[in-house]
């Protein structure tokens, strides 16, 4: 188990991969973001993009889906507060294949038992264009006095 | 059609509601963010929040189908380059009812067909609780200066 004070400023990971299907793009626009570039390939074409384009929050729900699967039981995560500076810097269009990049660029030690980090978070296609960046804001559980002995041992 | 000239800074617009039920939120989580508090009633017992709890993307997805249905076709919407200032605020439990409060803090007339907004954008449950809030920058079509005059006679 990565506690907070096992994660170091600097330390980037990298994972995927996702493959957004046309048909997940209509699932998730339908329910959530039901704007026609998002649910009508025929319409999309006369849309800014030309084309069916993912919903700005289905990119981000398969980062989160990524992120999940990713750290899986390894860090002791207590959720996040928010995050910052959230940019769609380029469309996901059917057939797109996502991956994650994570760096963490500052730790907050706030509380006796937890910290906080600011982790910028970058969503890429299989371009290496970025799609989705944000700086996010986990909490991460402090290693308790007795487990850190034990640990360190 | 609203354009953004049609638009001012301090408008207010309040709008929902939306039952956010146990069956949705295990649906979201499982496919987009599958941890224990999200997608399992009894693991959730264990954790921070005591119960299930909705992840913070799902609220974010609600958040944008109320927008959708709520402005429909009445604004000459052009997508959003982003958001800043995201936060989950309190919980979303099962059987909570959202609606969503926005209001235009800024107008920057960025291009000649289309100028940004900055909205800022809440999140309520049934109790008036704030649960999500965040920042939007929403892309808004300048009227041509040819409909202008027409709209205006």
């Amino acid at each position: 188990m990565q506690y907070f004070e096992d994660i170091s400023v600097g330390e980037t990971h990298e994972f995927g991969s996702y493959e957004v299907t046309e048909e997940e793009i209509i699932s998730f626009a339908e329910q959530y973001d039901p704007q026609p570039f998002h649910t009508d390939p025929e319409a999309a074409e006369e849309s800014f993009f030309g084309r069916l384009v993912a919903s700005g929050w289905h990119t981000a729900a398969i980062t989160m889906r990524l992120i999940v699967d990713h750290r899986s039981d390894d860090i002791a995560a207590l959720g996040a507060k928010g995050l910052d500076d959230l940019r769609w810097r380029q469309p996901v269009f059917p057939g797109d294949v996502l991956s994650v990049r994570t760096e963490v660029v500052e730790k907050r030690a706030d509380h006796a038992d937890r910290g906080e980090l600011r982790t910028r978070t970058e969503t890429l296609n299989q371009n290496g264009d970025v799609v989705l960046s944000y700086v996010t804001i986990p909490m991460v559980a402090r290693r308790t006095e007795g487990a850190e002995s034990t640990e360190d041992v």
